[in-house]
């Protein structure tokens, strides 16, 4: 073929594209960039970077879209060289199914940052019957929502990065307040014109403040453990609702479930993380 | 130590121990059988399969809870030898991360059931704030519930290795109808009084009867694409109160999401799996 159909692991336009690209080395190894800017108080946002290797496994899959991506999240990201390895391990007519990780440092002694299990597919074509029996967040337009820009040294560089804008009633932790509540909704879009793939919806469910800011409980922050991410339609292009909720703070962990809704109200991506709860001296 | 205290992965006194026994063979590898009898039409229960995996999971990181473990489903499963590939990744001080596989067949060609990641811990100890904004599901009492035995071919076989008594209310498809609601509660035991831990609970989320079958959308099976249980206390002994519901079913996937609350009221763990929606033709 004269014009082969782009490869699905290309960089978008923008500075998402950019800063998640990622060049094949061989044996599924991929090099990538860690970009400064993406982080919070110096650690790199966790869906950034596994979007990063996300896209490197989609590369390897030959098929955009990861419909259920798993990472645990082992070490802090720091801006630098970093190396995805995919290991592809089936390859079927609908699916295919590869393990990856995210690394830095010598490749004899690296640090592991993300391991995880991706299965990608292409959802252009997915049809079946519909039912869903939740609804987007009833949030205001997205001009009477508080843009989230970076601060010193709140909120983080990484909010220069996406297009956040909260729900007013999820932002009294702003203020020094707490909504009571352990859930923050807001619109989200990248930054640049964008558009929003699969690998946009992964970096979306973990673009938001933690719910647990609007909690009654003094806690500071809330690492990631582990965090699973459905994709499950191609967004609609234009801002995304977003609506993140945590249910079950015990044990000194807690989850938090995402939702992310297009414009045509269809329910894009469901997310699940669980976190650290660290103990507050 | 002339008293070693026994492994995480000790099998248990009852019928889900022995069936999920896994014996290490070195380098991370361990042999495991698929028994007879824990299938559904033919397949091994994804639980099940789980559960060995996360078994020999625990014996190779020492901590006995996996707090966070997903599979992608590949194969089937089918009754015979297997053989559980653990690939220990960080070992920290609270956690412990490894990536594993479920395979069958020639060491050199095998069949993959199942790969996934699994982080594990110690439980006992756990303490934080609670705060905990979902309720247990209202079930009538054990005896005012339906026992699930296996029938031909219906309920599977599997059913007669666990002990489920569902909510009268979730029932209507063993009548031929449907509730309309795509959710299933019930209650949960092992047999042979095994109690439940950590393992036990990978196997109680996915040891109830589709969701699916309650909806009015014609479908048959619903095979897991990944499953993702956090497992986020030891339950207290006793029967366990779950509920399973779906709230996306959309291009030709569902998910579900489940709790399993002890008797103490304390939801010990939480589940999603992303499912296929065969087309019907």
């Amino acid at each position: 073929m004269s014009d082969p159909a782009p490869s699905p692991s290309a960089a978008g336009p923008g500075r998402f594209g950019r800063a998640s690209a990622v060049r094949a080395l061989g044996d599924g190894r991929f090099a990538a960039e860690i970009a400064a800017g993406w982080d919070i108080a110096g650690n790199a946002d966790g869906g950034y970077l596994l979007a990063i290797a996300a896209r490197a496994v989609t590369s390897v899959t030959g098929t955009p879209d990861p419909v259920t991506v798993t990472a645990h999240f082992l070490a802090p990201g720091r801006p630098g060289p970093a190396t995805v390895t995919v290991d592809l391990v089936r390859r079927g007519r609908r699916h295919a199914t590869a393990g990856f990780r995210l690394t830095s440092g010598p490749p004899d002694d690296p640090v592991v940052h993300l391991v995880g299990v991706c299965t990608t597919t292409d959802l252009a074509g997915a049809t079946g019957p519909v039912r869903v029996d939740v609804v987007p967040p009833d949030l205001p337009p997205v001009d009477d929502c508080v843009a989230v820009e970076p601060g010193d040294p709140f909120p983080p560089p990484f909010m220069a990065q996406v297009d956040v804008r909260l729900h007013p009633d999820d932002l009294p932790f702003r203020a020094g307040g707490r909504s009571g509540s352990p859930r923050v909704r807001g619109w989200f879009r990248l930054r640049d014109d964008e558009p929003v793939d699969g690998l946009g919806l992964v970096l979306a469910v973990d673009a938001f403040p933690p719910t647990s800011f609007n909690t009654d409980l003094p806690v500071a922050w809330t690492p990631t453990v582990e965090l699973t991410a459905h994709v499950r339609a191609r967004p609609a292009p234009g801002w995304l609702a977003c609506a993140f909720v945590t249910r079950n703070i015990a044990g000194g962990y807690l989850e938090t479930d995402g939702e992310v809704w297009d414009g045509r109200g269809v329910l894009v991506a469901q997310s699940r993380q669980l976190q650290l709860l660290p103990p507050t001296a």
